[in-house]
């Protein structure tokens, strides 16, 4: 961004979830807006899925996301339940598994016809339910007819923690656990969005996690060291960012990275990595060596952590890297810089 | 909305801030939604300015708005400003004046130019600190070209407040004040966007009020029995709003309301009333009719507040309208059912 030139227009690439949003994002936002919160705070500056500020000896965690997914109805969820999940998950992988309250505020295309709007309604209080989560205020907004494609919906989420874990705590030595099968979400996606004839069954994993970190936290406790949700940029941004931030290499060990059948079919058709694919049930979780065992088998008894795997270490070679064993040799995994699958989430 | 035919649609008027959008609110997302909220709490059911929730014994209130303003920029302000202003306006007119942390999630069109959301930026940075609000977190998603008009902003924030100030709390004998001219925002957005060259000066009144009100209550106490900001639909929406939830008629002293030269000009060219035009840094406040005249000078005193007055007063009589006494004789004060200007905030 500091060669960015006059003139210079946002790509699709700078929402993608990769290195030129996260560039975006410090140079325009953090570099231009980080204030001090009052008191001790993790806030803009950690570029974290939420913020946390300390009250009374404990922390609220604060998070936001606007959803634009295309379609807005895929298999295994819509736009509606996305942005119940998305929000409740950002606060579960700070460690608040235990939303306070959300926010819902809706800008609506003039002309959207009221049964859909009632249908993604209703995806969001069976998220909701799911998550034990209440929207406790809103906003509606009307644009005019081709203003905007249809609708967007963002939530905001509060909830408090007693620790928070970062996405930057990884240290070397530490395991890399996934709490299942990668790229089901963006394969979903893409299938529905491009009418793709695909062989095997590709459906959305949308859920909320904050059940399932709960039971991860309560058999880890300080020994899960950190936490993130692999969405846009799917497991490769999320390491990468977790990586870096960490000041570690990844060592990833592809052939444990748990894979549905059919997302495999269809990534080796269409040539995209299931690791480069969003996830919108997943958590990405480092874990101290002596206690991933442990977590690995308190996540396989929760219904959405049945395919939990230990994928990779943590070491301290080429920190901000990720190095991908592949079974016959070992490469760099790349991030890419452009977008993979514009309004994934 | 119980008349509601199969196939209808959103229409402009339901994001006008006037009786459209109330039911569509309150039949699509509070009657579909609302849930119990853990504790004791005011939440989506009072469709206040946000919610509140109990929390050792104080409230945290949460409050979001997403915001559309067209054009982008007008005299006064632009989305940026207007973005931090109202949710930190929204948090204070709950009677949470010191605004803890704020969100900040945009949405941008593919091509947008870097140099215009650096101004908006930079409009944000300024409002945060007129307002000692600082943004904790946020998000970045881009659309493809053509698939919105070039951005919205979500905002959303947390504050706590010791008492809830409701919409709903006038009684019969409450003083009705406004805190300064009105229709300011709303004339200069439709002047900026039609490029009208009217007379006299228009220009936004976006600001953030949280420290007028601050000095409100220091000056009024318990005896502030209602607060709320004449945003969408303007005056005369909010006390409609305020006297239905209250159960009290209102009297408006049409005279006593504040309205600039340049504003009243406009109106009169054309054809608009005042009562009807958005405002951004204007309070309406209810208070006990002992207190009125210290709360007004309290006002008074803050360079936001010099031009506020005493405007209204709760009747018994007519619960739930607005009756305007013009001086020349007394009317009921309708409330427009469409959408006098469409993306005015």
């Amino acid at each position: 961004m500091s060669r960015r030139e006059p003139g210079e227009r946002i790509a699709l690439k700078h929402g993608a979830g990769g290195p030129a949003m996260r560039a975006l994002i410090q140079h325009l936002f953090v570099d231009g807006l980080a204030g001090a919160a009052p008191g001790e705070h993790i806030g803009l500056r950690a570029l974290d899925d939420g913020a946390a500020l300390r009250i009374d000896g404990r922390y609220l965690v604060i998070t936001t996301d606007s959803y634009v997914v295309k379609p807005r109805f895929f298999p295994g969820g819509d736009i509606g339940r996305l942005a119940i999940c998305g929000t409740v998950n950002d606060l579960a992988v700070m460690g608040a598994t235990e939303p306070l309250a959300l926010t819902a505020a809706v800008v609506l295309e003039e002309g959207f016809a009221f049964a859909e709007l009632e249908r993604i309604r209703d995806s969001m209080r069976e998220a909701c339910r799911d998550a034990q989560a209440v929207i406790v205020t809103g906003d509606t907004k009307v644009m005019g007819k081709g203003e905007i494609d249809g609708i967007i919906i963002n939530t905001a989420g509060v909830a408090f923690a007693k620790r928070v874990v970062p996405d930057a705590g990884l240290r070397p030595g530490d395991r890399i656990i996934v709490t299942g099968t990668v790229g089901d979400h963006g394969f979903a996606v893409m299938a529905a969005r491009h009418d793709l004839k695909l062989e095997g069954e590709l459906e959305s994993d949308a859920a909320p996690l904050n059940g399932l970190i709960r039971d991860a936290l309560a058999a880890g406790g300080d020994a899960i060291s950190a936490m993130k949700d692999p969405t846009r940029g799917g497991l490769a941004s999320a390491l990468h960012e977790m990586a870096e931030k960490s000041g570690v290499g990844v060592l990833l060990d592809e052939q444990a990275v748990p894979v549905r059948p059919g997302v495999r079919a269809a990534a080796e058709l269409l040539g995209i990595d299931p690791l480069h694919a969003a996830n919108e049930g997943k958590a990405v979780i480092g874990v101290k060596p002596e206690s991933a065992e442990r977590v690995l088998a308190a996540l396989q008894e929760h219904p959405l952590g049945r395919r939990a795997a230990i994928v990779g270490t943590c070491v301290e070679d080429r920190p901000g890297s990720v190095v991908l064993d592949t079974g016959f040799g070992k490469r760099l995994l790349v991030e890419p810089e452009g977008e993979l699958l514009p309004r994934i989430c």
